[in-house]
């Protein structure tokens, strides 16, 4: 949670100029969002979301981004829509960083999703997933199997000074799963990073999806696989079937999952478990301690990723 | 910048059930505040700002900050002022902070304020020394002469890592602003840290006065002399006297310097000078390499108490 990139009020009114966006009335950082700096601002037309994309966020892969969420805004889904520049461009450079002006959505996140949020939210993943079916960028999920392999591999000397057996886990599963992933899932965009923090409601009713810096071209299913580690689990590592339920139920409103997916949805739940163990411990072990942010704790996905390895059957996670 | 103290949106509900302030629409930590947590809420009644009081803000001194700004504000000084819990609290106890609602104002801070700025910003700070006058509270200035003493104290062993001829510079100052540091000045409430930072524009109108955690009594000439150190050195520590002229036009506009006052301020702005590179260097040297705060640099303010040394009369700032 931090601002890594100072912006004065003077540096945001000469970006402006390129905009038709009225006079300023709000400019605040806002501590949110681990990769990029954000800025909350309001002008005489609305609220709008300044971001400048830090080191992590590839340049090369912004347009894909800034470009899906046109198209999806455009498909009715409810997310943030990259506001164009007068020459037509939606990103310009600021501050010596390529930032974009976002529309701002309405809501707040939930720490403590109900059984009816994740019903909802499965739900609008699959509105997603069925706009995007239309959308012509392409981008390869970097954190897919190779990619845990990599961060495998940069973890595995400090591993186990994170948690018992972390690293025999890691390389177990990263075996089995690399053998068995599937690779004739139906594919297609998905947001691959879609935890509570991520959705936003108001008065209960889903508000909007945002944070879409991780979309890529995979198994929509994994996505899915993603939301029930994210949504599902109490605080105290057990997971809630209902909420389960729930997630499918909704998602199933929409778009019906097939035998095969149904059929792999342990394993891609062993997935989801483990790239957020791996990423989650990579930050851990290289957090460096000047950094604004604090790591997230990888131990709550190592117990995620036992208690799918114990699971046989779809029917046990409410499928 | 910084959020300490994390609030879930569910802490906020809790929150907000002892208000009549409605739904909440934007719940967002904001990266901004020294000394406390703020986040930034909107609700369908509003725009308020959340603070939670973290340790320097001393818990015994927040009616006084929070009825002083509910005073300013019934007397038309446009600064945040505190919501009333149901049961007519203005405080209330958040994840384990003292914790108050306020308005939130519409504005944005400048980096690099004009003369018209500083015109604007001195006649609101006579305008809230008028509107102070009828303030029943009172609250000693902690950083006085006394408290000079004290911070010079811890200092002194590693000021001179900081800055050549940086503990000679504060002695000498010290013993000859305590011994010259005048007591017979119209006194009154004063702001004591009305930086840029802390005053609003809208449309280069000034639309508000913020943080209001350093309020206390003391000579009101002496808000003056801070706002001099603070609106009218360039970043290259060149001082500008047309600021400087435009600052007094401003404030005198409201209420008029008398003789004590005139030919006090040269003396005043060293103080001043010395009370902000006093803190600066002792967060600098104190500073703990993970808090979420980066420190400021006390030698800005060095270079500016030299230049006060060579002021021999009020004329030349511009008074």
């Amino acid at each position: 949670m931090a601002v890594y990139t100072d912006v004065s009020f003077e540096d945001l009114e000469s970006f402006l100029e390129s905009y038709d966006l009225g006079e300023p009335r709000v400019f605040k950082g806002i501590a949110e969002g681990v990769s990029n700096s954000n800025y909350f601002l309001q002008t005489e037309t609305g609220a709008y979301i300044l971001t400048l994309y830090e080191m992590r966020v590839e340049a090369a892969d912004l347009p894909f981004y800034l470009a899906l969420m046109e198209h999806l805004a455009c498909s009715e889904i409810q997310c943030p829509t990259p506001v164009h520049a007068r020459n037509g461009e939606v990103t310009g450079l600021l501050n010596g960083r390529p930032a974009a002006i976002l529309t701002f959505l309405d809501g707040v996140s939930l720490r403590r999703p109900t059984a009816e949020h994740c019903q909802a939210a499965g739900r609008a993943l699959a509105a997603l997933h069925e706009a995007g079916a239309s959308f012509k960028g392409r981008r390869a999920n970097a954190l897919g199997p190779q990619g845990w392999r990599t961060l495998a591999d940069d973890c595995a000397q400090k591993a186990d000074t994170v948690g018992d057996g972390m690293r025999a886990l890691i390389e177990e599963e990263l075996a089995s799963l690399t053998a068995a992933w599937p690779a004739t899932l139906p594919q297609g965009i998905i947001h691959a990073d879609l935890f509570p923090d991520n959705v936003l409601f108001v008065n209960d009713r889903l508000s909007g999806i945002i944070d879409f810096y991780f979309a890529c071209n995979d198994a929509l299913a994994y996505d899915l696989a993603v939301m029930l580690n994210a949504w599902c689990f109490e605080t105290d590592g057990a997971f809630n079937l209902t909420k389960g339920r729930a997630l499918f139920a909704g998602y199933q409103t929409m778009r019906k999952l097939n035998l095969a997916e149904r059929a792999a949805f342990p394993l891609l739940c062993r997935g989801a478990a483990l790239r957020f163990l791996l990423t989650r411990l990579y930050d851990w072990i290289n957090h460096n301690p000047i950094a604004l942010v604090r790591p997230k704790d990888p131990r709550e996905f190592a117990r995620r990723l036992r208690f799918h390895k114990g699971v046989k059957q779809p029917e046990a996670y409410g499928l």
